[in-house]
């Protein structure tokens, strides 16, 4: 029997999480030899993603609001996706060593496919060739949910606008999110001015370095004066919704296109709109709003390694993490909602060997 | 000299449009003979459209506030869609008797094109070939803008997602562009159930008139509750925005099509929203917002009539109208804000010979 350290789902939270409370760093123990498989492998974890979207799923089981993720059950460990090795599988596609990426729990060691109370609305776990410059933990961030979420929502309604398009905005911009689609506008039109907004001068500074054409502090400057002097808008990137995107929605080019990705503002109460929504006809916008694997843009799911790794290995996709520990998982899971992360919010549970 | 009745932008309205001071009735005079033209043409007009989004032409010129529709000029007759009949002509492709469809005057006798001073988005009047079963007025509404409105984002949008559809919910549904949806909705698909809304007892008799599964008065039921139990809603036809939206909002089935045709919440004071803005996201949906003439779905208007005009024939597609005289054209703009008209608001200016 060895440790495993384990975050457990202890409450479900009214607001905010609550780190210690809302989820709790447990010492459980597991027979690497004899554990029960099922069919599946068992994980030593390398890395687990904190992603804003968790908090949707801290919630009582009838509660239907936002039921593209299923709830996450008190008293099991919190699941998410990560990165890790095999230690030992009864899958014939998965053998002891290789790494893989998908759908873990923050413990020390993980089983997959784990107890049916523990449901994902993506639950796969699969096998990567990673490039050695490739850092392991890259694969919970800018080639996780993140980067995936940035890139096929781009790939497939971002990409074709951007060709005739002068500017893009996009909002929460420094997230891993927010820097993929900055870098990746400008791969497929290196002419497009891309202005992006963010919450401290640490992200300022990271918006400078992935390219960012008109960085600005949200907190320090009007976004719709700055969206009005660098406008009009021919693509809005939303992570955020609430006041920023009326700021958007008043400053976008007719025939403007929204991808909705995100609504921080939403998560932690209950809705969170616009007042400006009839723009949207006024201005004949297009909105696409979408969660990874689902409607038109889960058609560009398999183009994604082969597109962005290169990109990446040319330095023209980048990455920086805010690292926490297994124990600060809760902290991690709170500061994507509290803008604290400079970086992609990442758990690191072990070296990668 | 002839009298020339005619309808003067006479006052910019801060509320509510108000017959006799936002817009005034004159007897001017008018020499058919000799009447300058400039290369166009001199109409004796039959009927003109009032519809909701003229209230946005009603402003100071400096405002910017849906810029789409460009802003009435003080002290010159009131512009919109109409039908006529060619007087004299100085125009090769039009000569005297033909009848004709598109941008006139509210004015017994309309000279097109008018003064610069009177801008439009669709500055166009074109020969029409009636069939002698459809009155004149009709094409001020099923075959003026709101046919063609309900039309191409229709076919556009709603069309291709209607065959894997079940359900369409249309708001603001007893007027002239959404009694249209119901019914040509039907027409692209049989089996869907339509959900329908408006405001009083005459509209919902009208709403089961064009064959909605399911009418209601929203004054009288919550629409959140209709749409919970007859939903989840796959494609949403908003003429309203406002609190309609987010019911709609969250009964909508994922990957669901929103369709942005107007709001007349938002038309009267400075923008109107939703709350539930979020579940865009969250539920995949698409919104398409669009303005006659603009964007993706102006690659439709050619098919109009060619498809439209059978279906008027057939009886498929099918109008109502609520009647003003030209003096109670301030009546009939007003109206349409204040839901007053049972059918689409035209004004008869004269009998059709």
């Amino acid at each position: 029997m060895v440790k495993n350290g384990t975050i457990l789902y202890a409450q479900h939270p009214t607001g905010l999480i609550e780190p210690g409370v809302t989820v709790k760093y447990v010492e459980q123990e597991i027979d690497l030899d004899s554990a029960p498989l099922n069919g599946g492998v068992l994980v030593k974890v390398i890395a687990m993603s904190s992603d804003p979207y968790m908090r949707y799923r801290m919630r009582e089981p009838d509660n239907k609001h936002a039921a593209f993720s299923p709830h996450l059950t008190l008293g099991y460990p919190v699941d998410n996706f990560g990165v890790g090795r095999v230690v030992r599988s009864e899958d014939p596609n998965l053998k002891v060593g290789d790494f893989v990426e998908g759908y873990l729990t923050f413990q020390e060691y993980s089983i997959f496919p784990g107890p049916k109370e523990q449901q994902h609305f993506l639950k796969y776990l699969v096998k990567i060739d990673r490039p050695p410059s490739i850092p392991a933990s890259v694969y919970t961030g800018t080639l996780g949910l993140a980067g995936k979420s940035a890139f096929v929502a781009f790939d497939t309604w971002g990409k074709p606008k951007a060709k005739d398009s002068k500017t893009l905005f996009v909002s929460g911009a420094a997230g891993p999110v927010g820097t993929f689609v900055c870098e990746y506008a400008k791969v497929c039109n290196p002419n497009l001015q891309v202005i992006a907004s963010a919450g401290s001068p640490e992200k300022i500074a990271i918006l400078k370095q992935v390219g960012v054409d008109v960085p600005f502090n949200y907190k320090e400057q009007d976004t719709a004066a700055v969206l009005r002097e660098h406008g009009p808008i021919d693509i809005y990137w939303d992570n955020v919704c609430g006041s920023t995107l009326d700021a958007a929605l008043v400053n976008m080019a007719p025939t403007g296109l929204i991808i909705a990705c995100g609504a921080i503002a939403a998560a932690n109460t209950n809705g969170d709109g616009c007042n400006h929504f009839e723009e949207i006809f006024e201005r004949s916008l297009t909105v696409h709003g979408f969660t990874l694997g689902t409607g038109e843009s889960a058609a560009a799911m398999p183009r994604f390694y082969e597109v962005v790794t290169p990109l990446i290995l040319e330095g023209k996709i980048t990455t920086r993490e805010h690292r926490y520990s297994l124990k600060e998982a809760g902290e991690a899971l709170l500061a994507v909602h509290l803008g604290k992360n400079t970086g992609k919010a990442v758990v690191i549970v072990s070296d990668d060997e």
